[in-house]
């Protein structure tokens, strides 16, 4: 049996091993991914993001009880922000949200930010391709921080839950400009912590200003740790998700995510081969040092190590010249 | 005069119309970009960051007040994290520190983050190479968030300092992992909030654990709005950047920065080209539309996008095939 085919069948642990590759971003793994592809397009994708210690893990794991007591199959892709100088392993392989280890129709897995770039959001597309692949209805990606990192969450998410604890001071002031413009669903957390009524006005008032045709999602309070709130914050999702099959708007969504993974899968091949080329192409290794002794520049050294990069540099013989 | 003799004579005008290039991604300031390099090298790189609402602003605007004092010229470079949607305009050229706003001495430049993979980095590390040609001793890059973005201030900066605010709950729990790889100083700011004590106690009994050779930032407590522990904080950067003199891990770092920025410029080239080959290139237009009718695979229409991009794609009649 194919690997693609005995993770189509359920079987973990040859999606734990595809999905280990994806992260090295082993070349074993892309015959296995195309041969995935035409299994997905079921899962329904819930972005769930927020700053550190707010609460997220809580409501993902509320969120999975309730989509398992509806029957569904979810995977949920938790993306780390690890360290680029240690490796990065430590926290990447580690299972969260203990509750749901031993269900079957759970599938959780952590994802390392590597120093790659562009390659996270690859990573964390794919991982959620292989989940849906593997018959889940509903993935979440969950990631930390208020940053590009949202925005690729966004490009790969049909919807998104943006998730604040109740304000200290500046707090709220400084969310909303990232929160205005990201959140599909906006979950004040800690709901029984001082500062909520405040929060959730405040929000509010933030959502009330947006401009006219912008998104303008709820704002919805919630105690995840017991519950309070959770199946408001669930029924908010499976309302946007519903609305999104009339007009087509989920098919363009759809498309919008797959070329968006594309582009990002051509980038990590970009890195891949700059990286290498900075390390061995003869013309790009003497390139920097020229760039040290500053008989060049950045801008200059860059156009080499580009025309080096997509010429295939370093000894592959073509007479490429264009 | 040319632009970046001009820019060196400490024309602001003229700085700000080439930042708004390298914001745009403007061609026009490759060559302004290029003539400055041979200027840069003088200034130190500061990078500031951490999540909204613990106070970043206010300690950059005490440290720059004290660099002032000994007579230094600053530069910030304030990275915002502002919308793919709506243009992210809005913020982009927003001044804040509002306190040195009329000091010739002070120069201050937002950078929004645009939806361009790659270009942030690579904007915020060419604006502080501008600052520096400018004569900037110290450049403070400051960045919210905890994720992908803090790995890139990281490559940009000597130091790196992160803030955080007295925690509530399992917030320093949340924190630890990335703070403990990034950090060359750990500020527990508005420390006259209830939970300093603990937080710091976390903390530094985090930075105990940490393994044998990784670095051990100072844990530093400070209320930036009073300026209580201020000179502290600035003290501990100092006495880093000072450090790194020895040993030439001054320029190794510098050469590492350089070589980062090479490669986020040359990346930047990478996706302009596939942007428009996504839009443009018919062979990539068809691959796509095979891609929507599950004809093919992100994977494989990956490897279409890639090699079509780096042959330039669409019309330009080069003969190749490698």
């Amino acid at each position: 049996m194919s690997t693609a085919e005995q993770i189509r069948r359920g079987d973990f642990r040859a999606a734990a091993r595809l999905m280990r590759w994806v992260d090295d971003g082993d070349g074993r793994a892309w015959p296995v991914l195309a041969d995935l592809y035409a299994f997905t397009g079921q899962a329904r994708v819930v972005g769930v993001t927020g700053s550190p210690g707010v609460g997220k893990s809580s409501l993902i794991d509320g969120l999975i009880a309730l989509w398992r007591e509806a029957g569904r199959r979810v995977g949920v892709v938790a993306v780390d922000p690890t360290s680029p100088f240690t490796g990065g392993a430590i926290l990447g392989d580690r299972v969260r949200m203990q509750r749901h280890a031993g269900d079957a129709g759970v599938f959780i897995r952590s994802l390392a930010t590597r120093g790659q770039l562009g390659g996270l959001s690859a990573s964390a597309g794919t991982v959620a391709q292989v989940l849906d692949a593997m018959g889940c209805d509903r993935v979440v990606i969950e990631t930390v921080g208020v940053g590009q990192d949202e925005v690729d969450v966004v490009r790969h998410a049909d919807v998104t839950v943006v998730v604040v604890a109740p304000a200290q001071g500046d707090e709220v002031q400084a969310h909303k400009a990232g929160v205005l413009e990201i959140a599909d669903v906006l979950v004040v957390n800690k709901s029984d912590h001082p500062g909520v009524e405040r929060t959730v006005a405040e929000l509010t008032l933030a959502m009330d200003m947006a401009p006219e045709g912008a998104r303008r999602p709820a704002v919805l309070r919630c105690t995840a740790t017991d519950g309070t709130g959770l199946r408001e914050v669930a029924a908010e999702v499976e309302r946007l998700l519903r609305d999104q099959e009339d007009g087509g708007r989920r098919d363009k969504a759809l498309r919008e995510r797959t070329e968006a993974l594309v582009l990002d899968l051509a980038a990590t091949r970009f890195h891949a081969g700059a990286e290498a080329a900075m390390r061995s192409d003869p013309v790009v290794v003497e390139t920097l040092q020229r760039l040290h002794r500053r008989e060049t520049d950045p801008f200059r050294a860059a156009q080499v190590l580009w025309e080096r990069v997509r010429r295939g540099h370093a000894g592959d013989g073509s007479p490429e010249t264009a």
